[in-house]
């Protein structure tokens, strides 16, 4: 079957997206990993408009399926390996266009349009215990997980300007916070150096080698030899987009990310790039928004307006 | 009390910057009228990620309000009737910029930042019965609410090129659809009448003096002298924002929404518009996205950071 879209992700951006096509009488097919989305990791979800008592990220990603299945959205569960535009190999768009998606037991798919909302990830440190207390005392977004840390003692691991952000940000939450930076020497900029001074948070070069907890939670963190009790943990090594897609499908980048208009339109015909594909704040809501604007968009087009009003 | 930030508008855009704010340990004041806005009105939310089953608008709307509040933020409800920057009498900015927020009972409020999320409005037809049915077979908005009426036969009320492309996706959905246009002549452009000849839309020009229902929904249109059962009308008379506080503040427009950069920032420094007030896609994940995306970009200059990093 060839589908209108394919959307490749299964996180929030991917399943407003299609919701708002499947209800348009537009043939969807979202492939991806729900698992691998940042909000499958949430704890406590605060910030998503509509849920006054905290949710769990898993679960309100459970119910964005639930609701995109129930309209009619097809999913395939899997790894994406590879996406191609069949315009580059027949020299034409014979069918309108047309992209094939591959899995990782290398099935094929076939759409006209591609929407990518693959996501992006937190670079890991890779210490001993991370894994295991990921959401419970091991954090990657500050925005999302700090203010679950108020009248608390947290450190943040990394380096340079972007750590030096996050430590800020939780400053505005926590008792206290300290920055260690496995790097061998530290790279703040003079405005990040004068920020953290007013702030009193200071920032130690040396090696996190191991997370420990009570089972449940984080406590302490090995430093320079000997254990210190934390409240919590928050990695800030940054964020990594995959732009081996974009690459494949000959997108012109912004940076890591699919460059895109306000329509979220990347340079190429057909595909579109919502979430962190693109960019920007990694947020739930921006992602969800970012679904509903190029839905709309690919509604227009699809239903072939001459025009994009702007009103509805 | 002067806030760090007074929120003009209390719909989704405005509650979910408002959460994001409070949560950063930032003093946000909401002022508007939430009923106003247009999910208030909503009969049935299916498209919102996180609820599988169908949300009424009202009770969306009280959940995210319930969940503002029971985060810290401050809400006053009333219509705001004026807004001016005080560095425009005073010459100068003391105190940093400093906003002012006249209510209608002439209460009056300051801050050092200002939120743009009054939204816009659909224009009403002002027939007999409009307000009535409003929700339950008068609707205003195609893609929220065109998808109720699968298999029906409506009618959309409006003229030119908005209310064809309102028709032409009505015409996904429903069994039938015809245009009732109050104006003296029909002007649609040609590319628009060739897309509803295609799809056999057809338009009279008269006018729909009366909507009737049996109480509980829209039944009946008068038109040419008789009574027309119908399964729903749609309204097509555009949106309008009101540009007012725009003008007050001396802000840039864009047609008659807030021009705005990709943070949601204006053209003046400390304020910044969300949601309908800023125009685009009128749907509650853009507006909810859009309030995300600027209380980040207020949280980062608020805390003085001296650069905007897109990785949080």
């Amino acid at each position: 079957m060839l589908y209108d879209v394919i959307i490749i992700g299964a996180g929030p951006a991917a399943w407003s997206a299609a919701t708002y096509l499947v209800r348009a009488g537009i043939s969807v097919f979202v492939v991806g990993e729900d698992e691998k989305s940042g909000l499958a990791d949430a704890s406590e979800v605060w910030n998503y408009p509509g849920f006054p008592q905290a949710i769990s990220g898993r679960v309100l990603l459970d119910q964005m399926i639930e609701q995109a299945k129930k309209q009619g959205v097809e999913f395939l569960h899997g790894e994406v390996t590879h996406a191609e535009s069949l315009a580059d190999s027949e020299g034409q768009r014979a069918n309108g266009q047309k992209f094939l998606v591959r899995m990782a037991d290398r099935k094929e798919l076939q759409s006209k349009n591609l929407l990518l909302a693959h996501g992006a990830f937190y670079m890991k440190a890779n210490i001993s215990g991370e894994r295991e207390y990921a959401g419970r005392g091991v954090h990657y977004c500050t925005l999302c997980d700090g203010p679950l840390y108020k009248g608390k003692d947290v450190v943040v691991i990394g380096n340079g300007n972007f750590a030096a952000e996050e430590a800020l940000q939780l400053a505005a939450y926590v008792r206290s916070v300290f920055i260690v930076s496995h790097a061998t020497n530290i790279s703040f900029s003079p405005e990040y150096v004068k920020a953290l001074g007013e702030n009193k948070i200071e920032s130690r070069m040396s090696r996190v080698k191991e997370i420990q907890g009570d089972g449940g939670h984080v406590i302490e963190i090995s430093l320079e030899g000997k254990m210190v009790p934390v409240g919590g943990v928050f990695i800030a090594l940054g964020m990594a987009a995959s732009p081996a897609f974009a690459q494949k499908l000959g997108l012109e980048l912004n940076g890591d990310f699919v460059r895109v208009d306000d329509n979220m339109r990347t340079s190429r015909e057909g595909v579109w790039a919502i979430g962190m594909a693109r960019g920007g704040v990694n947020q739930i809501v921006k992602s969800v928004g970012d679904g509903g604007v190029a839905a709309v968009d690919i509604i227009k087009q699809l239903k072939g307006l001459p025009s994009y009003i702007d009103h509805t």
